[in-house]
């Protein structure tokens, strides 16, 4: 089995992604609901939590876990490594290879994530004479969870917000938190059209199915009988609701806490 | 001395009444910055964390509790009293109580404290007569958190939010959780200036000072040398700016959990 875990609900946007490109891998997922989110979080909390999320997800079987959260990936993933004993994919070091050909490299993220600095030293590796800037957006998660995304007022946010770096001319924009693809619109209005956006999790996935293709015997290890099942650490309607409509198909939420 | 706790930061204007208007009382502070928020989370998760939270401040010598958090309130009052011998003070019954003078009532908070129906409940009781409306207002808190309270934006989602609210012609709106006030200005301008705005933080304190003019045994419990002291379960930058913000003075937080 593969373990994907995240903070809350977003993480379901990388489940749906390996959905569509490996159909034969089977999902244990787990949502820190009852502790979301982590991106207002200091790094001592966020890696305590991660820690706990990559537990559960091995004592129930998986094999290989996937650090959903752009949040844990930049403040836990060292922690992480260190305390696994399994291959633990992360969402940051693809999409900064898949953004490390631009110059002018934009990175939007959590406070937690921009706070880290996890993604300005990795692009100052990968793409040395690219000037890179990067910014919190703390509005967005919310704006996008509460149902605004699509409307004026999350626009006029988007707007404000990103104006630093509509002024920087970006060739290549970073949307470095799991949510952010769902506000792909305003962000690409508020940035302007010729920019790449990259969006980590499709980037983290396409990187999983390079390194199943090398790795046949983990290929095999992830695959399994039996179905998905999904745990959250906290259920309401509300995230029953979200889940099912950001993971584009019923899902039946179990519940379990990490701790 | 006095325990207070919440969910987060937000309780720290209701310390701000108690020290204006109760100044021998000493004061202890939990906010579960680590977990925070509460109000987008369930009954149990919510009924843990508060009796969690309200034990840290019996263990650190509070001789009475107050629960600053709306969400807590509505959720886990009945808990708390059943399991805590200190006498608990909640912001929800003092609140209900200043609003019950009105015919056309609206009540707006988080998720949570709209969903349990324990101000629709109260209000039921104390102005049968009353209509009453319940709204909630899931951007209000990060948009204060985030510092957009004074904007154009934050005024535009509180004229959407409140659209309902406007058209039930209110003649009294209580503001159900402890960030709201910092709205008032956009949330007056949203449901019109006839309206009259109760502020449950202001009366749970002025509540209390009644309730230690009768009980003055009480009183001399929560008088004692030393300073008041602020912990929080997760303590980065930014909560600490907002702590120094909201309290309106310079404060130290110093790290525990309540776990």
């Amino acid at each position: 089995m593969l373990g994907i875990f995240d903070s809350g609900l977003g993480g379901l946007t990388v489940v749906k992604e390996v959905l569509r490109r490996l159909p034969g891998v089977r999902i244990i997922y787990f949502g820190d609901t009852a502790r979301t989110p982590y991106g207002t979080k200091s790094k001592e909390v966020v890696t305590r939590y991660a820690l706990e999320d990559a537990a559960f997800l091995r004592a129930h079987g998986a094999k290989a876990i996937v650090v959903a959260c752009n949040t844990a990936s930049t403040q836990a993933i060292d922690a992480l490594r260190r305390e696994s004993d399994l291959p633990v994919f992360d969402v940051v070091a693809p999409a900064v290879r898949a953004a490390s050909s631009g110059t002018r490299i934009g990175v939007i993220g959590t406070r937690g994530t921009v706070g880290s600095g996890a993604y300005q030293r990795l692009l100052a590796d990968a793409a040395p004479v690219a000037e890179v800037t990067a910014l919190a957006c703390p509005m967005f998660v919310p704006l996008i969870e509460e149902g605004w995304a699509g409307t004026p007022e999350a626009a006029a946010i988007a707007r404000t917000t990103l104006r630093p770096l509509r002024l920087r001319r970006l060739d290549t924009l970073i949307l470095g938190c799991t949510h952010y693809p769902f506000l792909r619109p305003a962000i690409r209005r508020a940035v302007g059209s010729d920019v790449r956006l990259v969006d980590p999790a499709r980037e983290a996935v396409l990187e999983l199915v390079r390194a199943l293709k090398a790795d046949p015997s983990l290929s095999r290890a992830l695959r399994a009988r039996g179905g998905h099942r999904f745990f959250v650490s906290d259920k309401t309607p509300h995230f029953a609701a979200i889940a099912s409509r950001w993971l584009g198909r019923p899902v039946r939420l179990e519940t379990a806490s990490a701790e």
